[in-house]
Parts: structure tokens; sequence; C-alpha cells
């Protein structure tokens, strides 16, 4: 059984993770944090919580710091003053980018200065399917940002198969609304999203190193992606495609054995197969959706060959709140501590 | 542990319960069956449940005979037969109107004519916040209907007050697209529905005899309601709005207290109150949404009194497919098998 | 040919008025003022009117007096000062509530000291169905509101026929997010709406008092009513569903006659009969959905008998920011200057 | 003026080119056919047409070869029989794709065997941006595809610049559910598609090969496309996002000159460009979204340079049912007439 405090519990993904640590069996304990919030019940503000007693409690180091661990789901720039007071004292789980990348990139697509450039080294980042036995040792995780989560997985199984040219990858992401936050905007006014698809943050998205440095990593080699995200108006889940090129011919059964070998024993990726195709036909098969796997921690992939365009397709679909962030973030937590991973994740969503 | 039965387990109440029953503790062993499907993985009918095991079988009532309880999610009609078959046999749970009402208005209201009247006087109409000890008894098991739910327990309270006409009780049930069922229809298809709002069934839809049959029982009096369901484009919950007129005054203090008094213990009702307004404004006090209790087992109650206009409001929210199906009905046989109530049920649903 | 101007044109209903005001044959000349946006083009913040020229301008009172009208799409409190400038010296509509009702009604639920109040017996209602010929003369045009629009015109045949009881009139209205303006909120923030169902300002809408106003005055005799605004996830468009009780028995038939009658000859009132029923069952018969007038000036009426319960339930669907108010606004101008009464609202809506 | 003839006037192509050439100065007469619902009334399927005199007709070869232009919006395979009977009497729009291909590649991609191969190098495609010429005098047009008119003019400019790979071209196309037609599915099923996105057909869609036929055609050499098109839960819209990789250096300057260079004068196409930034930013500057475009014959274009992804990226959004089928047919028809070619299509959009 673990004591857990939450910094930020009172945005989306604090919410969430809040959500999934009040069911989580070795949870026995939980501070929620929220300066703009404190002393609020729960429910207040997530009304969802009705009948939790609980109320959220100011941030208070010398607290958090008794506590096995502390996830941060904090605007950039938070959890590096917090994990200065906290590394080493207990386990440490950011959900922000404040642990991601190198300093240099960090500052320069943030626009903020590190507070604790020393600690970005001790961060692992908190991709399971990659980095598993480095998580179960770290102090310091870098939950993985959303799209990057999705790009990741749907990609990292042909970075080494030699089978595509590693500087001509499209990625095209279509996330829900509750990928940006809960704070109201005028791009994310409901009469500005709900009858309408726009990109944004073209060529400067800044979930874009951060993909190229997981793809790289797993390649050895230099990885250059075209990254387009979208918003789109649904609530949950982001489902990205990736359009890559032959280097070499590849057939569909040899892309699709390349991952469910990758994937194998993987407790919260499934490979779709063309027997995937629902009975009904209310999908094509082999062809993920964000529906099946909305609220959950699941990542549902999906790989297409092109023989005519000579072209990979591979998509991935996940929920932006759950693998996307605070799912994630609980399964990096149950492996830090040798729980069952699966454990309080065991959500499988619904239909319909 | 109990073993179960599921006829008609590839429609969306259907779905529903085996999701929740696949999660359930008690529950050791699940038949599902389907006609149109057997022989089907469940994901291909289900893509939520993608790594689950189990295939959809055809309807053995031999074999059902041998389960513990037997739930039927089915069209009008099909549940008489199978209770002809196994009522006595196994605890038999319908989730269809087949045994909701009197022989003779049922037939008037579903122009089928009933195979098994005798056993309608056996059913126990299953809603735990009325009728909770006949249902630790019951051998058979009448689910109420998703807008009888809804619209019953929006008004249960305020039956036996003396405080409203009952004689001009006007219900307004906005539902999601879900409630409507898996077949695909003109009225359901995508470009009909999502930019719209449409009543439907005015003056003859048929859940009105069994919402006046349950309002009638608690008051001991005659009711009388007028009964407008709608389409919404959602996809889960039904929110139900009630004005009832006063015989005398009443207060709004008064009423809430009517309302948390009636529900008091009740695990999966939650009666909201003027401090419920969330700390940041997304809602106004004291007022249910559906997407508090989307997904689950909750039902959210509001209730507010227009002194100028002489009314009471109460409004209901709840998940179609869970309180007002596949939920209540597990809740049903947690009730008949002595489980803790709340078993299986314990999901808190979602912010956003 | 008439020159126009319009004072708050960046807002949804500004902006919408600006968009007609464009295609309008009579009229030749716009000045669109917009104090946040003064100097921007149009398309900068309505981008549907990309390759239109056109900038916003300040508000100068002596250049509007020079228009042959005016046009106030401004929040409370903002067009009392522009009519104390104006008026007498050029025709003015306002979109707004500030010359709607008596001042004692409007200080009390609009919370503002009004301006001008001796301006208030020289405006005259907006509603062409009930005040045709007043509005003809009128210099003042207060605009209804897009709440009272729909209530009053599905209720206004029955007022006088002495059917039905005028103090127990439950009005149910579902209103799309376009209806509550440009500013993002907590309430109306994406994530918040999408997928939800919530009533808000129970009780206390300032609109009700406007609808009971309107009400009273063509029954004749003093009108309550029990009133439920609810905003669900559509653009634009508002259902409003009326449950009036019996005074003495009234057939369908009969009903239906009442209306048609009362709204013959109008050219944006379409009364639906049994024979509306859509040839492919996307609809019930004589049931209005939002969807059918959309984007247009029409509001669309139905009218059910449930003989059972006593009641007749009404039904009108209006685009709340057409008929509930720029295209209102339109055709009230068009009144006023003797235009044909549908200059410039044309569009017939759209399927699907 | 002219008189017009429509086949398949009962679905949605149909009914928004009903709903278009009511509104269209130059036409006098038209006769609307459906098999299906001869003799209905116009609103008994289109319920936006309400007031609209005129019924459903059957289809008379004799009586349509006395119109001026006949327009079929058909499933494959039923305009190439019309053709035969009217080809050389009166002029022929075809919305669908019976004659856009070479009979080879139209019976492998479509399954059906061409009844009049000999005329299919008579037809003009009717994008005018391309083919103005050819259209004004052509006697049968071949009206283009959704997806392809979206993929054509946001790549077109590209195509001569010699700046770009021709055969690494991803295109990621997202429609709404109009795009699908009226015919309910379980794809299309309202429950299956609200929280939804879902590829569909990936590496076999049929407006592949329409697609690289235009975009060979205009760069004069072969091009080959990766296609991915999506179902996204809106009504009406496309949205396309293409990646394109440099095989010179282009700067983002220089790309949009050539875009705006290409559609200079063009009334339907507008190129944004950085300035186009929402003055509050509700979107990013430069980009395209459905809702600028929905319901319009608008192609709203918009282009980015990635160098350091050394992509390019453009994007297009386009109303399916408008620039993608019924509006472009009627700028086609226009333009055959020798009518200014925004006659019928001046509607601008909304906001919001």
């Amino acid at each position: 059984m673990v004591s857990v405090g939450i910094i930020g519990a009172s945005g989306y993904s604090g919410g969430e993770l809040l959500r999934i640590l009040l069911g989580h069996e070795k949870v026995e304990e939980i501070s929620a944090c929220s300066k703009s919030n404190e002393g609020m019940p729960y429910h207040s503000v997530h009304p969802n919580l009705r009948g939790v007693e609980g109320k959220f409690i100011g941030v208070d180091y010398g607290e958090l710091a008794q506590k096995d661990v502390v996830f941060a789901a904090t605007p950039s720039g938070v959890a590096m003053e917090a994990a200065t007071e906290l590394f080493g004292k207990t386990k440490f789980v950011d959900l922000s980018a404040d642990f991601r990348l190198p300093k240099e990139v960090y500052e320069r697509w943030y626009g903020i200065r590190h507070a604790c450039p020393e600690l970005i080294k001790e961060a692992v980042y908190g991709l399971p399917e990659i980095n598993r036995e480095k998580i179960r040792k770290a102090k310091l995780i870098a939950n993985p940002g959303c799209y990057p989560t999705g790009a990741t997985l749907a990609l990292a199984p042909l970075m080494k198969s030699g089978a595509i040219e590693l500087e001509r990858i499209a990625i095209d992401s279509k996330s829900g609304s509750s990928g940006a936050g809960d704070e109201p905007t005028p791009f994310l006014h409901h009469p500005e999203v709900c009858a309408s698809l726009k990109h944004y943050n073209l060529t400067n998205h800044r979930h874009m190193p951060e993909i190229e440095r997981n793809l790289s990593d797993i390649a050895g080699k230099n990885v250059v992606v075209s990254f387009t995200p979208m918003l789109v108006p649904i609530l949950r889940g982001i489902l990205t495609t990736v359009h890559a090129f032959w280097k070499k011919e590849i057939e569909e059964d040899e892309a699709l054995a390349l991952y469910q070998k990758f994937y194998r024993g993987e407790p919260f990726v499934r490979v779709l197969s063309e027997e995937e195709r629902g009975a009904i036909r209310r999908t094509t098969g082999g062809i993920p959706s964000v529906a099946s796997i909305a609220y959950t921690n699941y990542c549902d992939i999906g790989v297409k060959v092109d023989a005519h365009a000579r072209s990979v397709i591979a998509m991935s679909a996940i929920d932006n709140l759950g693998k996307g962030a605070a799912g994630q973030a609980v399964q990096n937590m149950n492996i830090m501590f040798g729980f069952k991973e699966t454990t309080g994740l065991e959500l499988r969503g619904f239909h319909p």
C-alpha cells in the first residue's frame, strides 16, 4: 500500500488521476493539492466524484515529501520547482514536459528557464513499452505527452525494421478537446469547436521534438517528422495516422507481424488484425477507432501497407487523459512499486 | 460466486451487461448468447472487449437452466419465451418490457400477445429504491425501462407529499442515441441526428404507462403524466425534467429535504443541493448533468421550487445503459444474491 | 435602398446580422462597429466573411445618426445609451433586452438602472406575427429574446382559445451553445458541453418575465409559466416544448386548426401537420426539429393533444441567431421600410 | 433562363442541388425525379423545403431530354444509363463517378461494366479551377468526387513547381458523415459515429485513382498518393491535410505566393495567409477550418512549410455537398450556360 500526493488535482489530468487512484487497491491515502481550489470538496470541481469525501488542500512540500509517490499534473514550469523540493525524498511522476527533453531543447520550445537541469538526467521517460526496466528503478518519471505517446507507439516497431525512410514521416494527429485542458479560451469555446475541424500550431507544436527524440532513440538514427495536430469535436481520444514511405518493399503481413512481435505481452497495447473487422461492419478490418479505447489506458494499433503508394500506414488510438496522461502515470507507478501493471487500470472501455 | 447467462449479448444493453459482469468479482462464468453472432468473438461486435477471450454462443435453454441467473437483453416478446423455459429453474432478470405491465396493458401498448401471463404476477419490478425487499426474494425481475427509471426516481419523493397535483405532471425526457438500440434506421442515421433535436412518439410512447403505473403505486392514487421523449445528439445519458404544480405551497428547502430523506442511504442516488454548484461555475448549483453520470449506475437528482409559477421542477440524470438498463440489472442481481449492492458497479464516471 | 449601422458587429448576433445585410438587396451601405475590434477586417472575427471587403469601425453616434437604421447587438445596458443619442434621428432596432420590459421589471431582472426609461414606451416589441402593424410605424424596436420568440410563437394561438389553464404552463427550452454568446466561460468550454445536457438559471432566467408578458398580452389575462432553459451540445437552434393542461376538452384536429388559422399567411411560421411525417421516417409526423430550420428565419411549429393526460403539447423550433435574433431583426427592418418581408431572409435551410 | 432536371433528387446531393437551384435566378423550371419517392412532396424527404410547392416525379427520359440541362445525383452505374438516353439532346452533369475515369480504371475500382464507354471521352472533368475553358463547351460533365476536389485543390499549385517529390505524397482527409449518403448502415449509425474517429477503406478507396489522375494531369508526370480517408463526427465538411516532401528547398512565402498566383481571380477558392489569424485567436493564422466553409461552395486553402521536416503542409476545407458535389455542379452549369459563375452560390457560410 502506498500513500500518494497529487499536485494540480483540479485540472483534467489531475482529476483523472484522482479518479483512478481512488479506485486503486494499492493506494491507501491521497492528498489532492490545488492552489486555486484549496478547501473545496472534490466534487465541486469534478462532479463525477460526488459521494467521495475529500477536499483539495494546498501544496505543502514538507507533507508531500512524506508520501510514497507524488504526481504533478501541472502546467509547464511548476513540476521543476516541486522536483527541486521532493527529489530523493519521494518518488516523483511529472505529467508535464519539465523533464522530458534535454535542457536546451526544453528551454527553446517551452520558453522557460529550467530550474533544475541537473535532475533532467535523473528522469526516466515513462513509456513502459520502451523503457519498462528503467522505470522500475526510477526516482523521477517524465510521463510522456499525449501526442508523443500515440505517435511513438504507432511507429516504434517500424523504427528498427530498416523498411522505411526515416526522414519523410508524416504524422497527422486528431485530438478531442479534453486534451487541451480546462482553461476556457476562444479556441476551445463550444460554438467554435462543435461543428469544426481545425489544425493548430503547425510546424511549431511542442510535442514535435519529443516525438522525434523518441523515434530517434528507438531507431538509433536521426528521425525527422512532419507533424500536424488537429482539434476535432469529440471529448476524449487521439487518433494518430502515420504515413511512412518504403525504403524497401514490405508486405502487410510482414508489417503486422513486426507489430505483433514488438507488442507481444504488452498489457495495454492491442495490435488489430484484419479479422478485427466488426462482425456487423461498424468499422473496417484492422482499423482502430477512439471510441473503443476512450476512458481507458489501452492503445489500439492498426497497420496497413499501400503497395501502390509504397507506404506504410500506421494508426494508433489512445485516450489523451488515459494512456496519454493519467492512466500511463499510474501504469508507471505500478511498475515502480512492483504492483501488477494493470492495477487500477482494469477499465475496459465502452460500446457504444 | 455465481454463473451467469445473457440472452441478447450482442446488443447495446447486452454488451454493457457483459462488460460489467466481466469485471464483477462474484461472477465466475458467463455464457453470452447471441443468435445472430453465434461463434463470433465478443470483440467483433463490442470492440471495447478486445483482449477478452470469449465467443457468443447460441441459445440453449437446457444449459441456461443450469446457470444461477440469466439476463435477457432482447427485443419485446423474446424474454417471455425464455421465461417459460427457465422460470423456477434459475433466477431470471428481464431487461425488456415483457414482465413490467399487466397483461392487458402490455398487449395493448406492445402489440404482442403475452406467452405466459401467469408469470407476470411472479415478476418483481426491479427498481431497488422502491422495491428492494421484494427484489431480495424475487425469482423473476422485470428490470425497469430507461425513461421510467429516470422519471420515477425524479418524482418518487413528491408522490406521497400531498404537495403537488397528481394529474398535471409534465415530463420532458432527453435521451442520447444509444438508448434507441443498435439497429440502423433513418431516424438514427448520424446525419439526421448530429445537429438536431427531435421529439418522437409523442402521446404514444410505450414507457408512458410504465411511468404512470410506478407513480400511481407510490402515490397510492391515480397519477397522470404528459410525457415528451426527445432524441438529442449525445451518446449516453437521459436528462429528465419534470414540472409539477403546487397543490399547496412548498418551499425549496422543504422539497430538497423530502428528497434527501427519501434517498438517504441509497448507494446510487445522489440528491444535489445548492452547494453542488461547481467551484468554477461549469454548472449552476443543484442541477444535475448527464456528463457527471454517464457510463455509471448513478442517478443524480436536482429539485427546484419556482414560487412564482407555483411549480416544483425535478430533474434526474441517468445513463440509459447504466442505471437505465444493464447497471440496474446488475444492482438487482446483487440484491437477489445478497452481494454488496455496489459490486461491479463501482465506476465513478468521468470528468470531463 | 437603405444605409445601415450595426453596433456590436463582432459578436455572434452582430455577425449574423452583418452576414444577412451583406446579402440584402435593399441595403447599400453598412457601417459595422466594434469597439474591441476596431480596424480589424471582418473576416478576422467572422471567418465566413473572407473575401468581403470591410473593417470594423469605432462607434461614432454622429455618423450613425446619418444612417437610415441602426441595429444594436450588444450586451444589456449598451443599447439604452445608443438610443439616447440616436432616437428620433434614425430608426433603431435593439437586439438586446434594454427596451423589452417595463422599467421596474427590467431593472429588477437585469440589475441595471435604465438610462432612458421615457423611451421604453416608444419601443415596439418586434414580434411580427403579433405586432406587425405597430412595427411598420415604429422608430424603436425591441427585438425579442430567443427563448421568448420560441415560447411565444409556440403558445400564442392557444392563449385566446380558452382551452387551457393559464397558470400551469410548463416550458422546457433546449438551446444550442451559440445562443450563449462568444465569450469563453467554464460553462461553455467545449469539454464541459459536448457530451452533456445541463439546465441553467432555473427559476431565475431573465427571459421568463418577457415570455409571461408576451403571453399575458395575447391572452388578455395573467399568464404564469414554469420555465426551464437547457444547454444542449448543438451549435444553432432552440427547441421549445410546452405542456399546457386542458381547461376544456380539445381535440388534436381542433388545436391544429387553431394554429393553422393563427399563422395563415405568415412567411416564416410553418405549422406542421401529421402528413409532415418524413416519407422515409427520419422524424415522426407533425414534430419539428431544429435541423430543418437551422441558419434560417423560419419557425416550425408542431401541436399534439394528449387526451389521456388532458394536455396540449406545443413545440417550436427556431434558430437562436436567426428568428431568435438577427433574422427577426432584419424581418422587422423590412416591415419598417416597406420592403418585402422576406428580403434577405430567403435562405431555406439545409438537409442534412 | 434554363429548365432543369434532377435524377436522384431525394438523396443528400440531389437535395442540396434542388435547394440551390430553387434559389437560382436563371432557373425557371425544375423536374426533380426520384424513383423511390415518386409522388411525395419535396418536404417529406427534405424538411428544409417545407413551404416549397413541388413533388418528386418518376424518371422519364423523353421529358428529361426537353430540359436544358439534366443533373444525375445517383449511385454508381445509374448515370451511364441516363447518359445513353440523353447525351446530345441536353447538357448532362453527372455527380457520380460514371464518367470520371477511363473505362478500365472505372470498371476495376467500381466493379461495374460501363454501359457507354464511348461517352467517357466526351466527358469533361468538372473542376473549374483546372478545366474552366473545356467546361464552357462541354455536353457532358463528370462532376468531381468530394475527396478528389479537396485533395486536388490543395495540391494543384505545387504540382508544377518542381519543389516536391511526386511519389511520396501523404493525403489524410477527414469527412463529415453527410458525405457518406443517406442510407442507414451500421457504419453510420449515430451511436457508432458520434464519439469516434475512424478511418475506412484504407488503401482501396475509389477516390484514390481519381486524385492521382488529377494530380498527374496537372504535373504532367506520374503522381502517387498515400490516401487515408476518415469519418469524423461532424455533419458537413471535409478537411484534407497533405504532407509533401521537398525535392528542393521552398520557403513558406514562396509556397504561399505560388498558391495565391494559381488561384488569383477564382471566385470560390480562398488562400489564407498568416494574417488570416483570427483577431481573437479562435484559430491559428493561415489555417482553414470546415466551419468557415460549411454549407457553401467555397474552398479555403492553407499552406505551411516545415523547414525542419523539409515538408510542405497543404490543407483544404470544402463542404462535401457544396464544392464537393452539388455546389460545384451548379458552378459547372453556370459556366456551361455563360451565367455569372457565382449565380445561386452566393451563400457566405456562417459564424458560428
